[in-house]
This record gives structure tokens, C-alpha cells and sequence, in this order.
């Protein structure tokens, strides 16, 4: 097979090289084909649907897509780089996929922890956002987040907050992919005055972000229990009508499960079938409270869920039952969730490592999601979640070029006994050394190329200053 | 507070430098003592009794023992250092203490992952220790394993293997603080024929280590399944005799549990309370399936619990109960197990972060475990499980001068609202650029002292080939 792939990447090579040339081959000419980039590493997992565990492997790059995968002395012979980055006791996987989050609240990092969800929410969480959240505030907090995504080797992240035009904007630069999703709820939130604004707000989004090559555009009511019947309906139709994915939260507390059952005589998935919501491109966060009914439910309208482990735990909400979600077809991500407190960072080498040792614990039983399917959950089925599964998600001619490589020689990840493990359990965010999207290099391993660090991190420091002076001024009122 | 304790090391300055005067104090010499080391962050954690936060705080260090904690303008007016290390932005805290592992099982990282216990051990990890275990396998085992944990901000550690004084030896030349417990176990074990040979081997080791600054010789009978009654008799007497620490594995399994109730009637606790080797000194592991009962026991006794979220969760064996255990006044520590599959690494900031996430889920409420309850497990709490809290633990003029620096300033750190859970939930193991152990620097951010990095990870990836060549020997032999 990895033979055959070589192969058929030379004839590829060949072909480009003759019609480059534009007349009959020099021999020279076929041997080389000219390509933006070339990554080496020692070993790969590149995630593809037979989960080769590969040795020392490279990339070839040509306009932001994959044009082989193999060797590295035929990858070498075949192609010319521009620029050839080589990194020998490293891995080289695809980048991970982070499907659910609220980028921007990297501003409000840990700002209350260990408290109960309404305290949290009600004391710091919604008057800091009621006084802050502003176009300023969502282009500094997403600056943040993509710093630390592109540090930490995510490569397409989700997103649901408020003003996404400006967070595309910011994922424009950054150079990451986004699935950005603009908030819809049944109360006034920042320039969301009432669901006419807030259709016209997010028509305006679509129409300015469809069709760009790393930013998907998308609708995320916040939730069955903060949306009405009306709002969803309208979300879907909106959607429908841009072919947008959609994002909601669903299941995520068993308040919430009685709530929604105590107004609707059912649980949130079913009545959210109800009302025509539930349907292929939709995406929903946590389902930590769902039924078997209800995976039965989302598996048929082809609705995938965005695993939050960390966030579940943390705020003590509970533990989604993944294992049975995959087992009855529904494709599971894994998200970080915001990091104001669900959660303190964007970390996906943690969202493995804690869904698989939850899942474990969970079962009293070493053997559910192991390391293998937890790197498919964080790549490839990730990406599959997102609708984005034929261009990203694994290191495979034709898709497009978004890699990582992350580094072992390192005093608390060597000997390398099983490759899998070793990147899920012992590697760390902070050993990405390369973060490639669209081709582009994001992170070499020194610094980012896209972001000014100094400059966003100054701007989330003052910006904390900001934040402590509003919820001051909110204290004193009271 | 604050000020009378920087007045306290100021008079302590002042008499330290007539001492050394040997004569009537000159001005100059008053005004500043000299010392070895003085250590300045923008903030600290030093983890006293009243959980204090600082802002900008130094540490003066002479003769391995902290001297004076306080602002830096007051103690760089008295205190003149031969060495003086400055970390603007970056968090200043004792260094942390792991209460249960195996150190030199970091040679088997990860050696086999996502299988049922027994599959664990008969398959990989019997046979890989049965063929490997030497002196020279601890030696290159717990060279590794400090490695991980100098750079990861781990000053005392706890083990549990054989060949200790070997153990010891690497430990002495690391710099590190541990508490080694040489295994007794009732099968023949490397290095230890039968109890007789045991009793010879781990007195020899009593003797030669006992005494040393950083390094208390232990006595480690594996597990009450494992040991006889006069074992772990034995056990105690020497342990009581040499006042040396004990250590054993308690209530880790439900299996184990029901195994002790069918031969003894009792529960683990219980059995090992009747055959009188509970008491002072003595640390267990684990405790997942610990009762009411035995909680009132173990505090009764004076015995303390080192809790290991991760190796709990990944081997599948449950969730220890540590709020109660806390409660019940059971001093608690956190330890990270070995790394061979139970955990992959040495790394106390995931055992920080995940005690805390699997505290709040397991009780389906964000409260329990705050993250200064957490830091106190990793360090105060951590050290007065091992009965070592009047020398480590805490920033605390008198004690070991044994701590560390956090940066912060990072993109997945930034902004700090709330120091403690930065620190837990967001800071790693690669956040930390400073390690000292008794006054000695071992890890300045960019090199470890005390070992040869290069070398050390050298040598574990060739036992790597050793052990898979003795593991496809064993495999052959079937």
C-alpha cells in the first residue's frame, strides 16, 4: 500500500513536472517537481482509516494541499521544496481538531474555579461579558486563543461566541481553519438585541465568509433550554438555506435535563427532533445527560457530539457516555470547551488524555477508548464532526496540508515503546515543534509567524485589568 | 505578618553576619549577610498555613535552608548571595512532593496501555522485570525518572522498587529528596530470594543510607495480597527499629478487596490494623475502595494516603475517596504511580489537575477540591504524608530550601486571574524554569546540573531494545 502511494505521488510528481514545463519532459524536469514544502519526521501517525503507525515519513506540500506521502528519500527524490523542515525523533500527525470552545473567553482564563455553575456564571461569567464583550474584546480573546492553539498544535478549532465576523477576521490572520459559529439566545446579548437583529447579524456573517478556504461560517443557538421553538426553527432554516454547519449545547447538566423535560415533556434531543432542529451539519457540545433513546435519535439524523471531558469534570457535570455514543454511530470530536473556568486552556494532548482515562474510570475497565481511537476522536472523526472530514484530518495525498509534529527525545516521554500512547499519555502541548495549516508554517517551534506574541499577550493583560474593573463597578451597584 | 517575618530574618541577618564577623559588628557587614543563593519572583505561593498569596517575593538560601522570605528591596538590603536567579513573571513555590511511584519503571513507559491489569502484568510487565531488573536497570531507570522530575518541578519523591540502595545512589547524585522504600514481597523477587534475604538486603540499605540530608531509607511490603502476616510483622519491627518510613499499595482494586475479605473476613484496613503494621510512618497508596471504616482507622492510626488519579483512572480501578478522606482527617498527598502503563510520565502537575477534575465529577459538584486544597496535596500535605513537613513543604524561613518557579507570561497561561488555578489547571510541567533542591539550583530552565541529559536519555532507549528483545525471548519460550 505505502509503496503503491509513493507511486502513484511520483506519477503525480511526473505529470505536474511535464505540464510545469509545458513541453516534453527534460529528464531533469521529471525527476524534481517543484512544491512549496517538505516535512521529514522520524515517525508518523497519519491517521488514515487503517491507522499506520509509520516510521520515518515525509510530506510534500504544494499549494496548501498534500501531493505525497511516503519515505523521505522518495518523497526527496521526487520533489522540490521551497522550504524542506526535518525533524528526526518527532511524529508528524495531522493537526488536531478542537470541536467545541468560545475562543475569545481566553480572556476571562480561570477567572472563578472551583465554585457552583450559577455562581460562577451569574457572579463572574455574565457581568464580565455584559460589560466587556465588544468587537475589541472578541479580536484580543481570539488572538489569544489562536496563539495558543497554533502553539499547542491545533489546527481547526469551533467556535460559539458573539461578533464572528471579527473572530473570522482574526482567523483570517492567525492562519488557522475555523468553524465559527455566531451565538443565537432567547435574551439581549452583546449585538443581539432581539432574533431579527441577531438573523440579520449572522446573514451578513455568512455572506461575507462563504467560500473561504479556512473559515466555515456557522449558527450556534446556545442551547434547548435558552432557545425557543422559533429561534431554533429559524437557525435551522438560515442554515439550510447556506448549507452552514449548526452548534448547540445539548445535555450538558441535569438541570438542564429537567428543565427541558419539565417545559417539554421530553428530554432536549427529543424535542429538539421535534422542532426539525436535529439534522445532518449539526454539531452538539457535552450530551453528558443523553439517553440511549437519544444517541439512537442523533445517530439517525446524522448529528455528531463534541466530547468536553475537562469541562464536564470540572464543573462537576458528569460523564457523557462516549463509549455508547460511538458504539451507536454518532461520530464524537473532542473540545476543550472555554477556558474561563469549564476549563483553564485550549489543550487537546489534555482533552485525550482525560477522555481516555474518564472513559476508563467511567467503566471500572482499562479498555474502552484507547489510545488509537482517542487520536482518531482528536483528528479524523473530529474533523468528520465538523463536516470537514474530506479535507482535513489525516496526513493523506489530496487533502489539505494541516500537520503537526511533535517532539519525543524528551525526559518525560522517552522510551517510546508504542507511539499511540505515548502522544495521547505522555506527550504535552508544549511539544508540538511544527504547526502547518493550509501549508502555511504557523510555528516552527521557535515562534509564531502570524501573531505578534508580545503584543497579544500585553493586550490579555490589559484587558484583565479591564475586566477586574467592570466586575468592581458591578459589585458596588449591587 | 509579612513584615514581622522579613524583621525576623533581618535580625537573623544581622546575628548571622556578627557570628561570621567573629567580632564586633562592622556597619557593611551588618547590613548584608552573605548567603548562597537568593531566588526573586513576581509572585509566590509559599504555601504556610494561611495560604498566603505574594506579589514580588525573594528567598534568601544559606546552607541548603531558607534564611529569609520576604520583598525583594528588603532582602537584597541584607542579604549579599553568591548567586542570585530573577524570574519577573513567574509564580515562586515550594517544589513538589510526589507521594507514590516506582521510579525505575520510567524504562517501561508506556509499555503496554488500554488492557485489563492482569494482561498488564503477566504479559509485559512480569516478564519485562522478571528478565530485566538489575542494578543497572534501576540505575539508568531512576536516572530517567529524576530527569523528568527535576525538570518538572518535583523536589521529593517516593519509591517503591528494588535494588534501593542503588536507587539511592542516583537520587544522592540527582539532588533530588526521596524517600525509598526497598519491596518485600512473598515470591521471589530480583534481589530478594526469600524473607531472610529481604530482611539482610533492606537492613544493609537501612544502615548505609540512614542519616543522609536528602534521602530516608524505606521499607516497601507490596500489598496486604501479597504478604504474609509475618512479612509485613517483620515489615514494622525493622521499620519501628531504624524509624524508618513504610510504604505499601492498600485497596487499589475491588478484586484486591474481595481477595483480603475471602482469606481474612476483613477488609485490608482491617486485616492489616490486626497484624499491627498500621501506625505512625506509615503511607499507603491508593485507597479507591477504602470504607467509612477504614478511613476512621487509617486516621486513628496516623496513617496517610497517597492518592493516584490518573493510575486509578487509566488501569480502570476507580475513584479513591479523598474528600472524605480529608475529612475523616487522614493527611492526603498526590503521586503520580509508575509510568510502565498506570500513568506515562512523572508529571505532578497532571496529578494536581486531574485530583481536582475527578473529585468535582465524581461528586457531580465543582466544590470539592480547590485548587488550594490541590496545591496543598502536592506539596505541605504531600510532605507530611512522608512525615518530612517540618523540613519541605512550605517557603518558610528555617526550612529546606527546596522550591521552584512557574512561568507564567505564556500564551496558555495568560491572563492570570486567580494564581492558585493557574497554577493547577493551567501551568505544566514545561512551565517550570527553575528547581532547587536543599539550596542547589539542579534545573535553571535550560540545563540540569546534575545529570548528563543526552546520556541519560541514551541509555534508556537502549534498554528499550533490551526489554523488547527479553519480552519477544519470553514470548518465543511459550
Amino acid at each position: 500500500m505505502r509503496g503503491a502511494t509513493v507511486r502513484t505521488a511520483l506519477v503525480a510528481a511526473f505529470l505536474l513536472a511535464l505540464s510545469a514545463a509545458g513541453a516534453p519532459a527534460a529528464k531533469s524536469a521529471a525527476k524534481k517537481a517543484p512544491c512549496d514544502l517538505v516535512v521529514v519526521a522520524g515517525h508518523a501517525l497519519p491517521m488514515d482509516a487503517a491507522f499506520t503507525v509509520r516510521g520515518a515519513t515525509a510530506v510534500a506540500v504544494r499549494g496548501g494541499a498534500i501531493v505525497a506521502v511516503g519515505d523521505p528519500a522518495e518523497v526527496d527524490a521526487a520533489w522540490a521544496p521551497k522550504q524542506r523542515i526535518e525533524r528526526k525523533n518527532a511524529v508528524l500527525l495531522p493537526g488536531l481538531v478542537n470541536t467545541h470552545g468560545h475562543a475569545a473567553m481566553n480572556l476571562l482564563r480561570g477567572i472563578s474555579n472551583d465554585q457552583p455553575l450559577m455562581e460562577w456564571l451569574t457572579k463572574y461569567i455574565f457581568p464580565a461579558e455584559a460589560k466587556n464583550v465588544s468587537p475589541a474584546f472578541v479580536t484580543a480573546g481570539t488572538e489569544l486563543a489562536c496563539l495558543e492553539m497554533i502553539r499547542g498544535g491545533t489546527t481547526t478549532f469551533t467556535d460559539m461566541y458573539y461578533y464572528e465576523s471579527d473572530v473570522a477576521a482574526v482567523v483570517d490572520r492567525a492562519g488557522l481553519r475555523g468553524v465559527l459559529g455566531e451565538t443565537w439566545i432567547d435574551f439581549p446579548a452583546p449585538g443581539h438585541a432581539n432574533l431579527e437583529e441577531t438573523k440579520t447579524v449572522t446573514r451578513a456573517f455568512l455572506e461575507k465568509w462563504k467560500g473561504h478556504p479556512r473559515i466555515t461560517p456557522a449558527i450556534a443557538p446556545h442551547a434547548p433550554y435558552t432557545c425557543s421553538r422559533e429561534t431554533l426553527q429559524a437557525a435551522r432554516a438560515l442554515a439550510d438555506e447556506y448549507g452552514a454547519p449548526l452548534l448547540t449545547h445539548v445535555s450538558e447538566t441535569w438541570d438542564e435535563q429537567m428543565q427541558v423535560r419539565e417545559k417539554h415533556g421530553k428530554s432536549p434531543t427529543a424535542w429538539l427532533d421535534e422542532v426539525g432542529f436535529l439534522g445532518p451539519r449539526l454539531c452538539v457540545a457535552h450530551g453528558v445527560w443523553l439517553s440511549a433513546e437519544d444517541l439512537a435519535t442523533l445517530a439517525a439524523r446524522g448529528v455528531s457530539l463534541a466530547h468536553n471531558p475537562e469541562s464536564n469534570m470540572k464543573l462537576g457535570s458528569g460523564i457523557a457516555p462516549v463509549a455508547a455514543a460511538r458504539k451507536a454511530g454518532v461520530v464524537v470530536g473532542l473540545g476543550t470547551d472555554g477556558s474561563a473556568g469549564s476549563n483553564n486552556d485550549l489543550d487537546m494532548f489534555d482533552a485525550m488524555d482525560f477522555a481516555g482515562k474518564l472513559a476508563k474510570v467511567a467503566a471500572l475497565d482499562p479498555t474502552p477508548l484507547t489510545a488509537p481511537e482517542l487520536l482518531r476522536m482528536a483528528t479524523i472523526e473530529g474533523a468528520k464532526a465538523l463536516g470537514l472530514d474530506r479535507l482535513v484530518g489525516s496526513i493523506e495525498t489530496g487533502k489539505k496540508a494541516d500537520l503537526i509534529v511533535v517532539d519525543l527525545g524528551k525526559a518525560h516521554v522517552e522510551p517510546v515503546f508504542d507511539l499511540p500512547s505515548t502522544v495521547v499519555y505522555a506527550s504535552r502541548a508544549g511539544d508540538v515543534s511544527l504547526t502547518v495549516v493550509d501549508g502555511k508554517v504557523l510555528w516552527d517551534g521557535k515562534r509564531v509567524t502570524t501573531l505578534d506574541e508580545a503584543k497579544v499577550l500585553a493586550a490579555a493583560r490589559e484587558w484583565r485589568g479591564k475586566v477586574l474593573k467592570s466586575l468592581e463597578t458591578s459589585a458596588e451597584k449591587k
